[in-house]
């Protein structure tokens, strides 16, 4: 069986700037980055701004397990199929991480023939986008350190620093650091830590961003810290603004690439799916729905993260109507949230099934709670069964829910036109009636209390008294209208990553709530968030290689 | 008067493939990175083979002021000059570091009518090399520590571990920091730092790396610390070749820009001039000497430090044969040499002038120590007085050495044909006869006495005890054969910044030696070298920005 890679390196890709052409982009409005990379710049959106959008289809999952579900090859394979039958569409994707790729194997870019290539660019460096985060990011902490080895003028209090320094990379070892040793000459010691680039509020910011000008008062909103009478300091009172601002210039360019059958792909932003949103750019979502009559789109982690999110950030921010949400489930995990170990998953077991489906029950409930149909793919796999495959298809049919078998691994989109088809029949249904699930003048307790009963099925939310202290400085600063972002175990609908399938019976706890002034929302962590994770044992990066004539081993 | 940045957003740039189309290469040998950069395959070498090399032109100055020089203008003015006069001609140059651009105000891309373009890109994060490099380098850092973490098989004593962390960027507070710390899970706390990126032992490998195989047999070789039995333990043995060598194939891949005359410029490398060797990368050399009659380049500060480093590790490893060395100087930097304060330099002083001249009679007797013949290029200044002229002329005919003025911040390529004629001259003359100055079997302290001695004009080295138990371990694991990389204030001749013009009858004193064994050479370092620089009191990044309309204000 080929590897991903190999698959991926034996693409007959088209030069980029014919996939531009299919979708009427002018000359001016493409940077080319190599042959088949480009950026688009954002003047696309305001010459076709009143130009009519395409559908918009969300893909989400159920909780994620160990066994994988295929959310991005799902997406990517759904839009070769809808190419298929005759629509224009485009896949946006969120950008990979440089940590993970060297860390536990597994990129961002689909997998079999559902892929987006050159898959081992955009795995790598790719356009630059996060590169250029992470050094914003890290200016902004030299200005705050330089400001106060300078005399600290602001008086800000060095134990209550917020913003962290960044790497995309995977390194324990900086989780939690000391700086500023070394005598006078070195600045102020401190405790400090880095984060993986992507869980940067900065990375948050370019995804939320709609214009340079946008992007700048976002920027010069964000919290650093706090001063000795804990009042906020802000990168704007650091005369942070304008560098940051000239450092991400092209990093808020949307990126274009293709898939495996050449389908045109959007691929621009990777925010965190727990401390922040976890989506795509609002402007690759955007000028996507200007090109094309479908845009496929995706959200980090299961529907009660991800969707939730998506919903209730992405698109009420945006203005985005979605029509079409597919949710993406395969038997294996369903019978892993029904509590049979991965080894085991091969082997038919009815019972399991049964008491995982309910995971998916609760997720297609998720999503029709925020007024967007439903659609469920099963990411098929050769070892499922017609029995099991068929009782999902059963319960789907009892809950009035759409189910279509997904083959888009193995078949690439000729495997997705079922699905593609059911997609347009929804979206041309007139059905959606897009609303986010709680409203912004809601109190902060209230917010995040709407979102554990209403999307988790918790009981109720309970406060550490560190969150408690928090909300009220947020509400005497003003920051108190801004709409959540829950920071919580992928793996469980509940804060307990072990509690799989639907729990019930339980409460969320709220340890810390931080302000992401600038992305505009409020961080709620519920159990310990890993912002920078560590590498395994054995990393993928001891059996990475280039070879001497090109070729690469290892990647995924 | 317009700045730097206002004349180089109004120059009339020609799309790169045209400028590639002068230099006979053909489409499958570019990548573009948008329309006016683009990187160069290495397979270009490979075509051209056979082919004659062009002339090797090497620009370098007396010790830096900070009256300024103009080493980088004079190179890129050069250049044009020869164009002027019908000469096909590359300038190439290092790639600027981003650190400096937002510390203290000082881009790296020339000034005035002798710049490269585009300058606020070749400024910012470029075509992406040294954000690979950070990458690369910090993934390595992570692999050591993690594998500690996970169990060290290969027994590294965490007090002898030599390789810290990068970034590019001007950091204090990341000079000497703690890591690991916070329990169990956040591996193994120990002392550690941050380095500038540029100063990255794998920036000076992708500056001598002449081949992906090359480039990955150097990164195997790199010592990141030594074991529990003072045995040094390699990049190659935490397996990290592969993984680094993937992140750095576009990196190894020389850029093609241009000047604001549109004469072809390769900018690619940037190893800090001290702890490593400062010159651009050698394939890009290698490859301009290909496509060009004339190739003119730089090293990093003064010729004690640039040319010197040039000539005995450069074109040593390489086997380029230069032609010319043009050295430059301004009549305002002499009188600094010759104890004149900054601000008087605008008036007329012979006196210090005489006394300042010797620092460039040293330069001129070390350039010739190599075989090379050497003409000066006195960058012109609007103050400087005829007499003053006159007595460098004057001065330079009674040691048999050609000078020309050289006016090209003023008036570009025009301002370079007089330089341009003289250098045409004496690359034709077949007097050129390179050969370094000493031999590699030669003891590392033999090796550091000649050039301390030959080329500083000191009276003797005095090792410390640290430096001397160093010699000792390099010898016994068989390092001791490599060049040398003196690490010295680029300010003086000697090892004390503040002796200027030509001082006598002083020793060096040589702290420390480290090893960079797989850029292949040991470092010698006289003094503090500083290799991660802080920020400023009001530090360039608070007045720069990025107005609404594309312009970009306040970078240099």
């Amino acid at each position: 069986m080929k590897t991903d890679v190999q698959i991926a390196q034996e693409a007959k890709m088209l030069p980029i700037v014919e996939i531009a052409k299919k979708l009427d982009l002018t000359e001016d409005e493409l940077e080319l980055y190599g042959k088949y990379k480009a950026k688009i710049s954002l003047d696309v959106y305001k010459r076709l701004e009143d130009k009519e959008d395409g559908k918009l289809v969300l893909v989400t999952a159920i909780n994620p397990t160990s066994a994988g579900e295929g959310k991005t090859t799902t997406n990517v394979g759904l839009s070769m199929g809808l190419n298929k039958i005759g629509k224009k569409a485009i896949t946006t994707l969120r950008e990979p991480s440089l940590g993970p790729c060297f860390g536990i194997k597994g990129g961002a870019a689909g997998g079999g023939y559902a892929q987006v290539v050159p898959m081992e660019d955009i795995n790598l460096h790719f356009t630059g986008d996060i590169h250029a985060i992470t050094t914003a990011h890290n200016l902004l902490s030299a200005l705050l350190d330089n400001h106060i080895h300078q005399g600290n003028k602001l008086n800000i209090d060095p134990r209550r620093i917020t913003w962290k320094r960044v790497l995309d990379m995977n390194d324990r070892a900086l989780r939690k650091i000391v700086i500023g040793l070394g005598g006078r000459g070195n600045g102020v010691p401190r405790e400090d830590g880095f984060d993986i680039t992507v869980a940067s509020e900065i990375m948050a910011i370019l995804c939320l961003a709609t214009s340079i000008e946008d992007l700048k008062e976002r920027l010069s909103k964000m919290i650093v810290g706090y001063t000795y009478d804990n009042e906020p300091v802000t990168a704007g009172q650091l005369d942070a603004t304008g560098s940051l601002t000239l450092l991400l210039k092209d990093a808020i360019k949307p990126n274009l690439v293709q898939t495996l059958e050449n389908t045109p792909a959007i691929i621009h932003g990777g925010p965190f799916a727990n401390i922040a949103h976890g989506c795509n750019s609002v402007m690759a979502t955007k000028i996507a729905l200007k090109l094309a009559d479908y845009v496929v789109t995706e959200a980090g982690f299961g529907a009660d993260l991800g969707a939730e999110k998506f919903f209730n950030i992405k698109c009420r921010y945006a203005n985005l109507k979605p029509d079409v949400t597919v949710i993406v489930a395969t038997v294996r995990a369903l019978k892993n949230h029904g509590g049979v170990a991965k080894a085991d998953l091969g082997k038919e077991n009815m019972e399991a099934l049964a008491k995982g489906f309910e995971n998916l029950e609760k997720q297609i409930e998720n999503v029709q709670k925020f007024g967007v149909p439903a659609v469920v793919a099963i990411n098929r796999f050769p070892t499922d069964t017609e029995d099991e495959l068929k009782y999902i298809e059963d319960k789907c049919k009892e809950l009035g829910v759409d189910v279509v078998l997904s083959e888009v691994w193995a078949k690439g989109g000729e495997g997705g036109v079922q699905l593609a088809k059911k997609v347009v029949e929804l979206s041309e249904s007139g059905k959606s009636n897009y609303r986010p699930l709680y409203d912004l003048d809601m109190s902060i307790r209230e917010k995040i209390e709407t979102i554990a009963k209403e999307i988790y099925g918790a009981d109720g939310v309970e406060f550490s008294s560190k969150a408690l202290k928090e909300i009220e400085k947020y509400e005497r600063i003003g920051l108190d209208k801004l709409p959540i972002c829950m920071a919580k175990t992928q793996y469980s609908l509940s804060d307990n990553p072990k509690l799989l399938g639907r729990p019930r019976g339980f409460t969320i706890t709220v340890k810390e709530i931080r302000a992401s002034a600038g992305a505009g929302f409020l961080v709620a962590l519920t159990g310990d968030i890993m912002t920078m994770p560590g590498l395994p044992k054995v990393p993928a990066a001891n059996k990475i290689d280039l070879l001497p004539n090109g070729e690469i081993v290892g990647l995924f």
